[in-house]
């Protein structure tokens, strides 16, 4: 069997429970965003690594080294935030083809390093080699969390409401206008949402905030897409769910291409991913005043898009006109049938 | 210019420049084998990262899955030895093209898992991506140095010994027999060579006796060659060196390759690489002493092949019938020129 035919995430399942080990100091192995380690310390390590390939997740002509840089590290702090951690250090591996341009090496270590000064990162090492076709760039971030502040996926319970920060399917308003140029936005606004594509910015004083109120449940950042991510919280918590599409976050921009493509808005918000934003549940009673704190702490916006449902009721998506939909999961999934044949940039 | 123009070690110097930060917490950064760094726990962190990219490191039709599993983590965790410490957890990112076979990724991972077991390593994160090329597998290690037994590549003094366990060359033996399968040798020497090549095994327990003597100055894993790990020791302990050639401890089974291939055994031993053996430095009047705990310790051989140099003097390496060479770091380089024309595995 080809792993196509099996596809990304039972294929995690499936070496996850090939290397899962019982030991008291791995508190979280695989199968969560991150991994969580007792390391003697006070505090817990997080330990995090993505790769990014190119002609999978990037395109080299389409993204700007520096910016390649900034996203490569931005996407792994986003993960150790939503942890409720603080990331402290950053191992970059590259294998880079021979004809590669000096200064577009330079440009990525760059974007590296401003993104690593913006949030107190030190790169400490790495790791280089040839490669005889493109460029994989893998970011290893390492952070720390105090043991109370630890948020997973896993912790929802029935009647938590679903928080998110910022606005939802500006990234992939973004992809959508690097792969339509012909779609005829202003200047302003194509400028806006590809800068949401290609520099997001990982929410770690919103995390922050989030971790220190003790009132969130369970915590992910949206990569995939919110209808993947809200559904890995279901699944690690044995929730079900219910989204309000009319409650969801959308900047006019994203709404603006949207219309110009001919799809709802929501659709975007939902199944775009990649933007980087938190996703977290809080008890009904807790969830607008940590709402406000997070506003007033960090000026970013936060909505409440849903509630937590009990595991037999199952995930749904409400639609602004009352229509009910199962909610499914239909966000990026590495090794699914005609991910490279559609030329989507992820 | 391009990086092919540059080499491998101009651009890590180069790329080092625009990330290095001043920290207290970052004892080591980027320009040693490891990141060494000071999380707040009673030990040191370390940290390491290691690429290794299909028809680079290894050709898929030539190792199994489970050999490629079992090496990806053992050259990390030859590097934690090196520095005198303990390996702990790993992480694994892979990029994989979306018709290889599950059994493939089974198998790799049992690899992963076998080496994992045997040093006390737990598996606890990784990434999966699609490649639209070949396998690309990248395994980052965190493990801990007690802050006195830290050893690294700078700290070797004039006068020093330099000691190596084990035997150098057979992993080049080994490879020079995938290379020219012509070369005639029986199975038992054939074996034994792949497997040194395969499936190196890094030298925890060797290191750990040696780190706890606190009589060495500087350690480095061998894993570009001799010629060139011994420089980087030269590098960074400002010093020169006197190789022995004529002391290197070398297999039979390479000295059988060697003369089959016409080459002098000593540079299989020099040039060779990926032996993963401790190269390490020991003040004159605790050398013999040293090596002979190793050896009572552990039962791994351990000789000494030559001695540090004023840096003043250089580089030299004295062959048996007494003539004096210079040495020259001629171990393996990515990027450079006709790396991959030569179809060299690495």
């Amino acid at each position: 069997m080809r792993i196509s035919d099996l596809g990304e995430f039972p294929l995690i399942d499936r070496v996850a429970e090939l290397v899962t080990v019982d030991r008291p100091d791995v508190i979280v192995g695989i199968g969560d965003d991150v991994a969580v380690l007792d390391a003697g310390g006070e505090d817990w390590l997080l330990a995090k690594v993505d790769i990014q390939v190119e002609g999978v997740h990037f395109l080299r002509e389409a993204i700007h080294p520096r910016q390649l840089g900034r996203k490569a590290l931005a996407i792994n702090l986003s993960d150790i935030a939503a942890a409720g951690g603080q990331p402290h250090y950053a191992l970059v591996s590259l294998a880079l083809p021979a004809d590669t341009d000096v200064g577009w090496v330079d440009e990525l270590y760059r974007g590296l390093r401003q993104e690593a000064d913006r949030f107190g990162v030190a790169v400490v090492g790495g790791n280089m080699a040839s490669s005889p076709d493109g460029i994989v760039v893998d970011v290893f971030v390492l952070g720390r969390v105090q043991r109370q502040h630890l948020l997973l996926r896993s912790g929802a319970r029935p009647g938590d409401r679903v928080l998110v920060t910022g606005t939802l399917g500006d990234a992939a308003a973004g992809l959508a206008l690097l792969l339509a140029p012909s779609i005829g936005v202003d200047a302003a606004v194509r400028e806006s949402l590809l800068a949401r594509h290609f520099t997001p910015t990982p929410r770690l004083a919103e995390a922050r905030v989030i971790a220190r109120s003790g009132r969130a449940t369970a915590m992910i950042d949206l990569s995939d897409g919110l209808s993947s991510d809200v559904g890995h919280i279901c699944d690690q918590s044995q929730v079900g769910v219910r989204i309000w599409a009319g409650c969801l976050p959308i900047s006019p921009a994203a709404r603006r291409v949207a219309a110009l493509s001919d799809r709802p808005p929501w659709e975007l918000a939902l199944e775009g991913g990649e933007d980087y934003e938190l996703c977290f549940t809080v008890p009904p009673a807790a969830a607008e005043g940590l709402a406000s704190s997070i506003e007033q702490g960090t000026g970013t916006r936060v909505t409440i898009i849903g509630e937590i449902l009990p595991l037999c009721e199952g995930r749904w998506l409400v639609l602004e006109g009352g229509e009910v939909r199962p909610l499914e999961a239909r966000g990026w999934v590495h090794f699914g049938p005609g991910e490279l044949s559609e030329g989507k940039e992820r």
